[in-house]
This record gives structure tokens, sequence and C-alpha cells, in this order.
């Protein structure tokens, strides 16, 4: 029941068509949605202006051609990005959309239908070693389909200062930074100890023994004693890039 | 060694009066910050324009007074915030400047020097049960002091949507959401799903049990299945107040 | 907005008094709880028809006694549970109502101004050392006061099986079983595979070393083999008694 | 030993065949089922009435087999299931019996030899995520089995709350509500807070990272906030539905 | 109902008095330790011909006296153990009996009325530091207490060798050893290779830091390369003297 | 250098033939194994009168064998136990004992060449559930192939109490019990509770979800309430006979 | 910039060809390793005058030869190592230079161009289990190319004492050990015990059940009663090796 | 039985007053010491020519006077060190020794008898946070006690890098730094990628939340990017201090 049905509705009331009792009653039971509260029907998405989401992991490819067949129905102008996907889904991806970008390093897909720059200033992703780049590129890529200018630094590892301060002035031109990491996670301390913009670590797996799977850099970033550090899931760069693009709309 | 220093000592230079090779020498030695690298003088603090701030908790009464009393030099027009302190505390800085605010609840000392507000649009906490508010005044203080207009919604856990949604004006006006919560920490996902601004998570120890100190909470925000809420560490309402601000300055 | 709300605005409309736009932009807005969401205010307690509960652990005498005041207003013939409460809150508790009852054991405090008995069936609380009768005994004291018939069961730990057995007429009898033990946790699966209905678990924390505050006997009740047993938080015997007093009202 | 045998004993010591020193021997140690003790004949399984069950991970297909066939003799009417099996092993079942039917969301194989519905209202099965939907199928295929009229409301995470909302009036026609989630696993809090009947939070290992293979999610259940929720292991989905089914025919 | 019951109902049954069917039905019913199963009468405790146990911490003095004054009557001639107890209960304790004996090193009061050693070889209970004492006493305390030969070797670390190797003699001469660490837990590997008998391994929670409350040592414990090494809780003194002399009796 | 060195040398000494100086020289220097220190020779194995063992998984077929050739060299009598082989480590071993036997429930392979029994009494194994059966035979194997009269027990989980208790004269029988648990670990303690013998529990890695790979069933025998219960590690039924064998050999 | 860059900008200024004002900019933003920072230039590795490491696992073998064909630049005289390859990266490596040597049991590939001994003492690799050897191998290879003199005792597990003090003049000729061992770790304890060098423990994941990955004697080595032991992570052999190059170095 | 002593025998031996036989047996049974295994003698301690300690936490005060006391006996000239000591202690102390000096930091005594500096190089301390000077001092007093020149660096965490930078000169000069934090713990890799000597970090229990209790930085340390860095137990500044002193000795 959207506006239109409240306004029938309401004058079917004043047209002593609907008895006020029964008004009441539809009134009452009426879908949330109806009532036009678009801005809580977000379902881990992004549907808020700028990009729809298909996290394609634990999907079956049917499923995944099956929801974005949906989401690229004509009239709708925003970007698609499907996360942790592979290069079969893409081929079936490709076939329901020539624009079809496959993004070998972090598995996601991109479909840009709509190249406006919402984001206001730069996102930066820093990441610490080599074998973090697949998540870097994930919240790069999720960034940049989300309407955002992005660069990256990669391969800046704390235990190489001179190769971090090498780039400070990219840091510094920053307007929000992902500091992707994995072992120690020590990189967004000192990231965030460079700059007064805030930053997104995002803990990785990459490591061993005591490592456990990105504990050791989750703990890390959660105890940063650099403030301006908040933190997402292991591995989880859709999330630092997605909420790198919240604020960077701001 | 500052811009000033540097100055001379290439003039010395040019005028002949240092040799090349000593100048090398005391260039290649210089301390940092004699480079002007004011942008990297944070120290877990907030010296970048608005506030300075002591962790009072694990440092001796004298400790804490004499920190402050450096900060609030003459010259100074910083605002102040002392987090974790005590009525004891509070008495003591109280000599220091008759502006010295306790905020029993949160524990924090503030002295408000600079009204300005510097954050451009609200910054709102939101606490879901009220065992959880003196981490949510913590948020709320700091991110006044640093220069935001801040307000609160409290005891708007999820088992009663009625009493959130009651809220959701508010909710839907902020540019920034801390949200506060222990036990199963699901008031993010909740809150996240209502807005399309950030929300930075701040799971508190409040619970028993499997609760594990706040445990449950921290990998209930981690997990959240709303993309735009990051992650402070348990009961940090400084941080969930800092991160906000620096978001909300942008 | 309530009913009459929501009916005197559709009169409005009907009168021609309320132009059908302004209609709609009320409708849209009206808080949830005006729709008459009754049922979505819980929030924690038992506002469902029996009691209403306040956990005091937490909160300063002060505000559980002015909680309790504001429940205890006249028309209201709900009985009244405080939980973790203690000698000093009965004596201000007392002071609001001559029918305050203190049990020692669970730190409860009952108000019964309704004894009707609403729960079906028998609820049997069975314990297994006599260090779990302080979560037995809560779980049992919120069974009776939400309106159930109640007997417990104590020190009857599976090391010595004829104890339990001897009671197993009773346990026969209950439609409803509550079953507390720290340690190994063994109990519920016993129990569990010698009834027929269900059996809610309540880990404590006794124990010590490699029960690490009730893990111990959580994993065992969750990992149970008699697959009529589910499972509450560590020490939750309020939530022991609220889960079974909600299936013996069915 | 059964009721006959004792009887005979007695009879035999009225009659003086059996000296009293040698009948006392013969009763201490008779077998305890042989006391009739049926009741407590359950092992893991559903003998009371309505269902056999077979955990058929673990154990080889021949084994699999051999104990249904062993459950399927003539004159038994209990309905059976199979869980956690799979093609392979339905291929076999089959063979048994024409009225196997595979389940393949679940993985579950159910035998209906009996039709009759014993649960006296609905159970609802409520899934947060597209990838909790083979849990949640376990749980709904396992109350349907043990006699019960199941409905199921899929994807209805609390990060969109409109689509959980929209579900309002079945989840308030609930007699017994299942309700599967993983990462954060707030979905239970959320449900239980919106009825008055018991919510079955069946924690699931969806997620990744610090969701822990549904540690989270379990975590976030035991410290539910709504106390009307209780808990069974991560993914099991038989035991949600177990549960339910032992709660509905009360 | 014990074995006179059974004789006299049997009797009743053969006189005719009893009507088979009633007795049937008595039978049926009566409970588990009229039967005589003495044996299964155990409750954490000795009853099995040497020693009562009462387990103090957790008991108020009141209650701990009450069960101590039930197993002091006059026709017991078991000895008694209290262990976890202190001089306050000593105190009263004394007031029972003239024969009690405070050992405050392991917190244990011993009741010595049976002098009987019923162990047939040496336990040797091994501590490796000084702070580990307190554990290993109260395992020697109750090894004592339940009939056994004691003795003990206390600070024999494996960092220092030959502390422990100077005592070979003695360690060869044991029928069972209980080896009491903290830290690494090292102790029972290390003895374990050096005799044929077996090691009862009791972890303490001496250590700090990664010690984690004695967890550090029950792992190594637990992973012992010495295969005669089983494993008790943590701080559990008491169980390793109880399971030395549960197998010196053999 | 064993005893007859020695004996040579102090020969050597009286004959005038070796100087004292040299002799003090080879006595600190020699071997330890040769002072006869065999009874320190274990190293994780069975040299002490009756069998050797080779822990098959970790080595490759080839050493496996180049191990077992040299244990079954002519003179030595001892048995040989292969624990967690395989079908091809079988075949292999065939080719150097005809007398080799492959247990495929559990993986070892037994040789026997010494069929006399050591042991005193009966060694009993108990095991919860069918998946716990592979743990339960490696447990049975180790203590046959170390001279012991076995006997098992399958499928008697707690919550099916009559099936346990059917076997109570075996389990009253026994001199040691192994008894093997996964989930919830709960089967030492009822089997303790029932008798006056020592228990070694070996938990299983038998369960999912939070069973945490066996932890559960761990934490459970650690924290039994039967004093009589010692624990080795998780899935460990070697060291579950082992120990039952060194006790039973007493 | 390096020195010759900064003399020249001096000599400019001096010479006047250079203002003052754009030299200090110039100063100001030069990077890092241009102030001849070399000494911070390590990344991860061994450039500090003996050998270059490239960790292969988690690299395509294309990154990984393009990464060792940079270090193999024909004026380097660098050693190279290679840790976690195998033999397929052996067979690319060995077509960029003749020298490569392959490692089986560790997988690590060295290459040495030069042979110079810069340790100046023996380091000694011990090993508790033959399961330990390839890390114990890891970090025999790596000191190896990194200039020391290495040897290694094997298979001297603290439950065989005197396997292990049958090394003991090996032991005390060492000026560095690396302890590896697995289990229940206790090795780092005996062996510290007995010298008075430095000991690097090095954990492995050697073990099962409750060593959970090397955890246990992760712990154990923290936990460590001999002083002089300190710790790497859980099978970082390279870790142990080149704690141990850098100490025998000084 | 020392060297005088075998040699005492063999000439017995020699000369025919002992009988070959019973030389044997006598040989067979010496203690290890007395085959002048002296150098296994350290029993947690520095008894290696520079220091003895005595760790005081959990011990009475009069047990560890009654050490001191035995330790100070005229004859030694070693210096003596009591870590975790305090104020009672200290006067306890200084009745036995004027020398002893009490450092209120860290709480260690120290009496200093032998100045002499047997390490070769600097050792220096580095601490991130001031809450970590106490552990730090600790660490310090150790070193300096045992022969070493010593530095400290305090509050110099990486998230103000140019505080650490600004000491990059001391940190050059240091023969081994031992390196002091808690919360993220990531100094030790900063510090370790700016030196080519070994760190020794020494994780911190500083911190709150998800530091639980120091694991955050410890874990950190041990997944240090640096490879030249080793770990000690959390807190423990003593084994820093000391495994610096062993490998600064070198």
């Amino acid at each position: 029941m959207d506006k239109q049905n409240i306004q029938r509705l309401l004058e079917d009331v004043r047209a002593g068509k609907l008895p006020v009792a029964r008004a009441v009653e539809q009134l009452r039971h009426m879908p949330f949605e109806d009532l036009g509260f678009a801005k809580i029907d977000h379902h881990r998405s992004l549907r808020q202006g700028f990009a729809e989401v298909i996290y394609a992991k634990g999907k079956t490819p049917k499923q995944v051609v099956a929801i974005a067949r949906g989401m690229l129905r004509p009239r709708s102008t925003h970007n698609l990005l499907l996360t942790r996907a592979d290069a079969g889904i893409f081929h079936a991806i490709r076939r329901l959309s020539r624009d079809a970008v496959f993004h070998p390093l972090s598995g996601a897909i991109s479909i840009r239908r709509n190249g406006e720059i919402v984001g206001k200033g730069l996102i930066l992703v820093v990441a610490a070693g080599t074998s973090d780049i697949p998540v870097a590129e994930e919240a790069a890529d999720t960034a940049e389909i989300m309407g955002n200018r992005v660069e990256s630094v990669y391969d800046v590892g704390v235990a190489g200062l001179h190769r971090l301060l090498h780039h400070r002035e990219k840091i510094a031109a920053a307007r929000v930074i992902v500091c992707v990491a994995g072992m120690e996670g020590a990189l967004p301390s000192v990231v965030g100890g460079l700059v007064a913009v805030p930053v997104i670590a995002v803990p990785t797996s990459i490591g061993y023994g005591a490592s456990f799977g990105g504990v050791a850099a989750l703990l890390a970033n959660l105890n940063s004693c650099a403030s301006n550090v908040c933190v997402v899931n292991i591995d989880n760069g859709f999330g630092g890039g997605y909420v790198a693009s919240v604020i960077n709309r701001l």
C-alpha cells in the first residue's frame, strides 16, 4: 500500500464510500513498506541511490544470475556489484550485460551503468602485504562502483616504515582511508597516527600459527592506540569499501 | 629543528658560514618533528584542532593533574577532555580550571574553552539498555567536547522494536550514529538497516555468563548484516564518539 | 496515535475538515505504538498478562525503587518480580508494598497481587548440586510469580543416579522441566532421556579450573544427545523459569 | 524381565517353587527395561509416539539402511526421518519404502506412514538469510514428520525490518517459533520481542571471519534480551524442530 | 526398600498375605537404593569403604558443619575429609570431633577414625614449584585419609633436571604418582618418561599472562608425549589424590 | 655402555690397564642408557615388558616399515602395535610378519608374538555412541596387545540410561574402565558413579557446532562430578588403553 | 634523494642557484630513504649484509620467480633463501641459477653465492619428535644461508631424557639454540635449564585434539620456567633460524 | 658423588679394596649432580655467574626473606634481584643488607654487590605507553643487575611515529632491544624494522575490552612481520630483561 493507495483510501473515506471503521482496520494492517519506509528497505545492500550488491559466495550460479537479472531490469540505472564471484559466474553474468567487468584479484564483478562520482573526496586503500591485496581490491572495487574516486597503496608494512612514509602525501590527501592488514595488524595504528580522517581497518586472515585466521590482526585493530580507527570483520573488504563510501558521501 | 631552523641553516650555507659537508650531516639527523610533521603528532589524542584528551584510568591523580596543567597553558584555547576519571580527580582539576564539568555517568571531565561547533551535522548516540548508558554518555561527552551537536536515545533494545521506531525521525536526522549495546549486540544491525549514514557500533561488557565481558556483542557487531556498520573496542565510548566526530567534521 | 486518534482523523477526513494530503502525511509518521502494536511492547519483561520483571543488578537501589513504584500503580494487578536484588532493596520495596516477599537464596523479591494459576501443568526444577540451588531457586521463583505450579528436586547429580531415579515419578509428572547444573552439565541429558516433555537446561558457573565460569556446562548442554533439551545463558535461572512459563501457558 | 516375568516369579514364590533368597537375588539384578521403563528408552530419538530418527552423517550407507530396515518393520506405523543424508542414501532407502521422500535442501529423507497431526498449533520457522535455509528446512522437515502443521518465512534479516514486519500476522499466529540465523544472530531477539510464545533459536555457521563458524550467532542467542528465547546447537535444525514439536504437543 | 524389605515382601507373597499383582506394582516402583545398589551411592564422595568427603568451598560454615555432623554419627568409622576449608570451619568442626586436624597449606581438615592402610603401594606426590605446594598437599592429604602411604617431592621443576633426578629412587619406588605443575606443565611428561606406573597430572593455575589460569599447563598435560599420563582438572589436588587412591587399592 | 662394559672397565682399572683419570672421564661421559636406565628409555612407547608401539600417522609408509622391521628383529618377543595406520601400511607390514592383523575400525595393526596376559583384571571399554567406536576400538586394541583381557560395551549414551544399566554387571566386573564419549561427554560421570574403580575418560571429536572438535566433551570430562575419573587427550584411544593397561598391571 | 643529492642541493644553495625557500620545501618532502635511512629498508627480509628471503607460500610461482630474478641481479652477492616453496618452484628457480639447492624436508630453496661464515658460534637446532623435523630443517636452512655454522639434534623428546642428555656436550657447545617442539612443548624448558645461552623456542602444530594446532606448545613455551627462553610463532622455523642468526652475529 | 669420589672409588677398585660388582652398583646409582652437572643447576634463576633471582609474588614475606638470607651468605658476591616485591618485603630485606634498593615502579628490589659490567653492548628498553612503564622498568632493573648498560625510551607508541623516530640514534646504538607494549602491540614490529639486532617483545596486559589481558598484544608480537622479533610472556619484564642479558653476554 503506497502513497497512492493511502490517498485513494482517504478519498474513499471522504466520499463516504468506505466506512471509517473498515478504514481503521485497513490502515492498522497495511504492510510497513506501504507507508513509504523506503529508507528501511536496504536488505544488506546498497539501494540508497548508487548501487546494488550481490554476495555470490554460498549461492548457486543459477541463484546469482536470477538475482542479477532482476536487478538489471531496463529502467534501473543502478550500478551492480557481485562480490566473491568467479570466472564461471562472470561468463553467465556477461550474457546478461555486455558491460560486466571481472576483477580477478578480488573475485568481484562490476556492471557500471552510472559513472557519476558521488563521493566528495578521495578514498585511499592501503594494504600491508602483497597477500592482503585481494581483500584490498574488494574494498577498492566496492568503493569505485559506489561512485568514489579510489586510489591504492600496497606493500607498505610497518616493518619498513620508509615505504609507507614515501606515500605520505597521498595519505594526507585522502578523505577516508581503508587500511587492510593481516599478521600483527599494526598498519591502521601507524596510518591512523598520520592523518586526521577516519581510518577503516580491515583485518585479514593472512598469517599462520598464532594469527588464528585473522584474530591477531582483528584484536590489534580493535585495540588501536590511534583513536580515529574503526574496524570491520576479518577479510571484509566489501564492508571496508562500503563504510568508506557511506562516509565519503556525507 | 623547525622551518625557521632549516631556513637559517640554508642561509648559513649560502653565506658560506656553514660548510656543505656539515650541513648534510645536520640535515640527516634532524628530528622528524623539526620537519614540520605536526600532522603526525597526535599520540592517541585530539590535537587536530578541537580538543585534547587525557585517559585518566591507570594514571595517578597526580600524573593526571600534571598533564592537564600542561595542556591548560594560557594561550591554548583547546577544549580538554578527561575520560574514566572520578570525583577525586575532578576536585583536583577544578582547582586548575573553574570551567571543569564532571559527567558522573561516564566519569568524564570536560573543560570547554571553545564553544565552536565544527561538526557539520547531528551525532546521535543510541543505547540499547539502561546499563549501557555510562558508555553511551562517554561517547556523547567526547563528541560534544570535540565540537558537535549531539543527541541521545536510550533504552531502545531490539526486543521492543516500537520503542526504537518511535524515534525514527531523530534517527533519520542524524549524520553519524554511535550505537551502544551489550548482551547480544543486535541494535547496530537494526539501526544500520534504518539509515544510510555510518553507524559506529560500541559493544559493551553488559551481560553475564556467555556474554564473556562483551565478546558476544563485539562478535555480533563485527558480523552485522547491515553494511554501514563499523566497530570499536568493547566499552570504548570514547572511541565511538571520537570516530563519529572525525567523520562529522568531513 | 491510538485507535481513537485514527478514527477521529478519518472522521475529520470524511467530514472534509482535514485535507487528504495532510492526512496522508500524518498517517505516514504516526508512532508505531499508536497503531496498537501492544503485542510488540514487551521490553525484556512479562507484560503479557501475568507479571512485570525488574532486573535489579546493575541498577542503583533508587532506580529499582522508582521503576517498581511505577509498576505498582493501584489499578494494575500484575505480579511483580525483582531478580538479583538484595536485602537492602527489599527493605525499600517493602515500604512500597506490604506483600513483598524476599527469597534470600535467589535474591528475588516477589509481590504477588494475583494468585491465579495460568500454567497448565507442573513445572519441575531439577538441580544437580547444592551449589546450583540459588540459580534453581531463581527459576522456581520466576515460574511461580508467573502463575505456575512449581516443584523442585535438588542434589541429584548424575554420579549418583539412584538419587535422581528416586524422583522419577515426580519427573514423569512434569509438563516442563528446568534442569540446572554446573560442572560437567550432564544432568539435562539424563533427565531429557527420561521424559518426553521439553527440558530447559540452565548451565551454572559452579565449578573451577576448566569449568571456565560455566562454559563446560554450557557446551555440554548445547551438545546434549537428548533431543528435547534447549538451553539458556549461564546462571540464567530467570530465563529458564521464564521460558518454562511461556511454554506451560500454551 | 518384563511384567509377565515378575508375575511368574512371584507366583513361583507363592507356590513355594522358588526360595525367597534366590528370588531376592533375581530381582536385584533384573534389567531395568524389564521393569517397564519404556519411557526411558528414547536414545536420541523420537520413539514417543510419532516418529523414529536416524542421524545419517557419520554412518556408512550400509549402516543407515540396516537401521532403517529395522525401524520399518511391518507392524510399526511410526514415521521415519533420516537427517543429513544424501541422494545415494535416498536411493537405497527408496528400495525399502516407496514412500520415502528426499528433501534436497536439508538433506533429510522422510517416510510418512502416519499423517496424523498431533501438534496443537502452528510451528513457524523463520530464517534470516537465504544461506540459512538448509538449516531452516531441516527444522521444518523434522517438525512436519513429527506431526505438526509447519510454515516458513525466509530472508527476513533484521537489517530490513519491514520484510520481517510484513509477516507479523503469520508470526502472531504461531504457537511455537523456530528462529534460524547466522552472522550476528539478531533475529531471535527481534522475533522474541514480537510474540508471547516460545522461540527456539538455531544459530547457524553462516558468516565468515569473526563469525567463527557460528559462535557469534550462538553467543548472541544465549544473550538475547528477549526472555522467551532458548537455544539449541549451531546448525542444529533437527534439534530446533524437535524441541518445537515436543512443545507443540503439550 | 532394602534387602530385608524385599525378603519380607516375598515372604508375604509366599504366605499368601500379599497378592501377586500388588507385589508386582510395589517392586516396579521401589526406589533404586532399596534394591541395595549401595555401589551407586557415591555422590562425589568416598563412600566406598574408606572415607567421606565434604567440598567446603561454596557452602556456608553452617551447612558444612551440618553435613559433617551427619557423617560423624557414632557407629560410622569412616574417615572424614573436608577440602577447601579454612580456620573458621576448622574451629566449628573441632567442636564436633577432637580428632580433627587442619592442614593449613591445602585448607583440608581431616578426621582420622580409621588408621588402616588399604593402598597397596606408595603414592608419590611430585610438585614442580613451591607455589604448587598447596594443590600438592591437597592431593597428599586426600590420599592419606583414604588409607595410603604417601610421600612428597617438591620444587623439582624441569628447568633444573638434577633436582628431579636426585629423587629418582623414590620416584622408582612409587606405585602411583601424582604430578602437580603450573606454568608450562612439563613435569608430568618428564616424570612419566622415568617410570612405568600411572602418573596423574594435576595442572595448577600458577603462572601469569599466557598461563591463562592453568590452561597452559592443562593443555601440556593433555598432550603429554609420555603415554602413562592422565589428567584431572586445574588445581584439582583432591581429584589427583582420589584417582591415585582408587588405583592404589587395586 | 651396558653393565658388561662398566664391569670390563672396572676390571681394566683393577688390572692396572686403565689409568684412574681416564676411567673417570669415560664414566662421566658414558651415554645414560649404558648405565642401564632401561626404565627411562620409553619414548612414547611400551618398552616396559609387553609391547612396542608405532604411531603411524604423520610418518611415510616407508618410515613406518623401517621402524617396524627394526622392532621385529628375531630375538625380540615383544608384541607390536601400529596405531592410525591404513590398509596400505598393513600390506607392507604383512610382508614383514605373517602374524600382522589389521583392525579396520581403529586403523590399528597388531602383531602378537606373545599371548601372555599380564593385566590382572578385566579392562572394559564403554562408548557412548556408534560414532565413538573407532576411538574405542583403538583403546581396546591397545589394551589387548599390552596383555589384557578386554571387553567392550557400545552405544550406551546417557540419554537412554536403561541401555547402560543393562550392562551394569559387566561394568561392576571391570578392574579398569575406559569410557569413550563425544558430544556432551556425560558418560564418564555416570559410569564413574556406578563403580569404585578408575575410569579413564577419552573425549572424542564426535559432534558438531559447539562441540568444537571435542572440546565440549573434554571440558565435561575434566569437570566430572565423579571423583574417580581422569582424562586423556581428545580422540586418544591409544592413550586411554595405555593408561588402563599400566594400571591393570599393578 | 641520497647523500649526493643533498650535497648538490646545498652546493646549489651556496652557489646562489637555488633560493633558500625552495630548498626548504625540497628538503621537507624528500623521500625518507633519500636521507640514507638504508637501515630502515628491511621489509621483512635480510637485507642487512647476508641474505635475501622470499616467503613463497601464498604467492604464485610466477610472482616468486619474478621477485627472485630481481634479487639475483648480477652485481649482488647476497645469498637467497626461498621458504615454503615446492619442487615446481624449484624447477623454475633452477633456470635462474644453477646454484639453487632444494631442501625437500623444509621446502626451502637456497642459492648460496657467498660462503662466508658471519655467525660467531654454533647454532644448534634441537627437535623433540620426528614430525617436528620439517620445521627444524627450515630453521637450520635459514641459519645456514645467513652464514652460520649449524648442527641439529632430532628426536630427543622429554619423555626419554637419556636421549637428550646423550647430546649434552653438543648442547653445551652451542652459542644459540633453536628448540623445536609440538605436543606439550616441554623441550625448551628442559634445554633452557641445561645451558646459559639464549634458547629460541619454535612451537609446532604437531599433535592432535587439545594441541589445538600448536597452541598447547606455544603456551607452554611462553610460560617456560627457564628464563633464557624466548618464543616465535607456531611452525615459524624461519623465524627461529632468523632470530638465532641475528643473535649469533653479535 | 663428585669427581673426587669417583676417583677414590676407582682407586679402591684398582687397589682391590672394592669388588668390581659393588663398584658397578655404586656407579649406576650415583646422583646426577655428582657427575658434575653443575651446569644443569639453574632453577629458573641466574646462577650462571652474575646474579640470583627471587620471584617474590606468591611467596610469603617470611619465605622470601629466608631464601634471600641463604643467597646472601658472606662468601657469595652475586648480585641479588627480587621481582614483584613490595615495600613490606623491602623493609625486611633491608635488614639483611644495607645495599638493598627498592624500585617502586617495577616492584623490584636489587642488591648490587658486584658492579662489573659483563654485557658487551647497550640494552635499550623501549615502551609504547606510560602504563607500560612498570613492566619496562622490571626489564631494565633485571638487565642492570645482571651487569648490563641499560637505557630506556618511554611513551613512543606507533600512533605518533615522530616521537619514536626522534630516538632513532639511540635505537641504532643498542646491541639488544627490549620492546614493551600493550594494546595492539605494534611497537616491536616498527622497532624491529628499524634495526638489525634482536628485539625481545614483551606484551603487556595494558588495554581493555578486546585486549583480553594482553592477548591482543601477545598475538601481534608473535605475528610480527619483522623477523628479528622474539617474544616472552605477557607482562614478563623480568623475562625480557633476562633474555636480553643472556644475549648481551655473548
